[in-house]
């Protein structure tokens, strides 16, 4: 029999949202990680021009291999061989494409628990097995190299995420490099998800690749490039995986969409008006940085990168599914429920998606501020 | 260990190709099975608007999946529901879905030899075992209710391709509804591959819905739809199945390109353009099973559907691959060998694409007309 995944409550969330909105309420979109923000403009005239222009057949772009493989020079300062890059429609077929070519079933992979959602149900979909390590306020809510040296037997592989869903914490250059050397030792392949790389707050994330060369790296154009619904990512694999991970990609998946590889070639070159969406995102941070706090929700992950905050509410609440749907119902405000991403303590927990126009935030906030004063109140009586 | 799986061969053939036009040499593209045209115009007019108009984050359209459920009353008289669609970045994921809700590790699946590369390949990337079934000219190079019915055990899947991939042939109805009689009584999955329906010569193909309410249809706007490039398809699912394939693509792939469900939808009504497409493959057919016999290619699979002509060249080689590497260097022409489609028999085979324009294919056989004239005489000396 194949195996049972669970669906996104998320989505379930946004189905009543939009809902709502249909019979004329006011929602305010946070429970999905995606930006508000379009491609950028010369992106947009670049994929008109291609309309136009070209019959858009199955095409990888090798310029736009090469152009990724130079963003490793420019931002970490690591020699990346263009065919080392694997274009994909997306971070997550990058991650089934990457679980593919370096596990067969029964294999065991750690990875942090808070994390995204799709880890763990890609890994069981796959008939491997997630070995999930509580991470909680003490480990930043991430994964340790000690934890990665105490696992008996060493597992197979293990995902990272930094910065991470749903917290936006990032790993530390010293715990990376600690984390490559004990994957090294022990022979464990890391998988590192780099997708909110370039959306940091506290400084930039390094690669693994600085620290393992032989990590996978999975990064997309859905979160710093704000191109989401074009489906376009990558990943790099070690010169060994080529072979294995284009023959996969030929075969599972054939090629990306044409017209997002033209688009986001230009896209990566368009760093002021992308760097205006961190800003605005700097500013959603702060704002509600400010506002939680007074709202009640004072335990609060780091979050140093990212366009989430992942907030501690069970002092209100076990049941952060029901609590999600009440706020959305009473407010309009959409957000994400913590049992999305950890299925043991996250019913006691909530995620922000502050990737929206810095004037919703506001609203939100202005919406929230009552809402939650009155739970508050009765949980006080 | 991860399984070894091969790349297609027909890249190499085009990588060829393609170096050989950078200096310069005159190609025509054969090799591949895409239409040289693009999407209909009034879908490449919708696209330009949703592009300065929308957003584009991740979405899936319910519009879209109305109007494909559609579709299945319109052409096969079959009623679907809209939430029996699930829309995917082409078929090929379509395939990885379909085989992830329905089999695991271990599970055998039958399908026809020769057959699309990627059935196989995708089957042994997700550790399930391939089931080939010789299919010669007798069968017309299709599967039988007979072959299936004789397999001890009973498979858990069988795949059908109709009309298939590399000949073109289709499934007669009355063998469709004996496959569907014997896959109910012996309690085997079926998946339909019918993403060369309306391209078809000899009347139209039959869905294997009409036969089967629970088999797996996958389909595409990659061919009769003109879209390729555009990566966008669908999968069919029986309703006890809608969740976990929902699930599944939530989390392995997400959500199909914004801008190519867009244009899809448009597309769908374009019938008249798409129509003069077929035209052109119909002459194109015709002069290829005019010209083939005469330069000797006189064992041909009856092309009913698709746009690709199998010939066999048993008669000038063991070496398909050598072969089509050596027609390509002659001549310009690129083909595919036949050892993409059948390990067994490949090797004396080769496979015409005809989607290209009518003055492409006589040229083609201009060029190919000398070079085969020199190789029968050489066989007959």
């Amino acid at each position: 029999m194949p195996v049972e995944i669970e669906q996104f409550h998320a989505i379930a969330i946004s189905r009543i949202a939009h809902a709502m909105k249909a019979e004329g309420a006011s929602i305010i979109h946070m429970e999905f990680g995606q930006p508000s923000t379009g491609a950028p403009a010369a992106a947009i005239a670049a994929a008109h021009h291609v309309l136009d222009s070209d019959g858009m057949g199955y095409w990888e772009s090798m310029p736009l291999k090469q152009r990724i493989a130079a963003l490793y020079g420019e931002a970490y300062g690591v020699d990346v061989d263009p065919e080392r890059i694997i274009l994909t429609c997306g971070a997550s077929p990058a991650f089934v494409l990457a679980l593919s070519c370096l596990f067969a079933p029964g294999a065991r992979v750690a990875l942090a628990r808070p994390g995204y959602v799709a880890y763990r149900n890609t890994l069981k979909a796959l008939h491997l097995e997630p070995i999930e390590l509580a991470c909680g306020d003490a480990e930043r809510f991430q994964i340790s190299a000690a934890q990665i040296a105490a696992l008996e037997p060493a597992p197979d592989g293990v995902i990272l995420a930094s910065p991470a869903n749903p917290t936006g914490t990032i790993i530390a250059p010293e715990e990376l490099a600690a984390i490559a050397e004990v994957c090294g030792r022990r022979g464990i392949a890391v998988i590192s998800d780099e997708i909110y790389h370039g959306l940091t707050y506290t400084g930039p994330a390094q690669s693994m690749l600085q620290h393992l060369g032989d990590a996978l790296i999975v990064n997309s154009f859905s979160k710093y490039y704000s191109m989401a619904g074009w489906r376009l990512g990558w990943l790099v694999v070690p010169e060994a995986l080529i072979g294995a991970a284009r023959a996969r990609m030929g075969n599972l998946f054939l090629t990306p969409p044409s017209l997002a590889q033209h688009a986001g070639l230009i896209a990566m070159d368009e760093r002021a008006e992308l760097e205006g969406h961190i800003e605005t995102y700097r500013r959603n941070r702060a704002l509600l940085l400010e506002a939680l706090p007074a709202l009640g929700l004072r335990r609060i992950a780091p979050p140093d990168g990212a366009f989430y905050i992942y907030a501690d509410i069970g002092h209100l609440t076990d049941d952060s599914l029901a609590f999600c749907g009440a706020l959305l119902r009473d407010t309009g405000v959409a957000t994400a429920p913590g049992v999305d991403f950890d299925p043991v303590e996250g019913r006691r927990f909530m995620r922000f998606s502050f990737a929206v126009s810095t004037p919703l935030v506001e609203e939100a906030i202005r919406r929230m501020t009552p809402w939650f004063a009155v739970l508050n109140k009765e949980a006080a009586a």
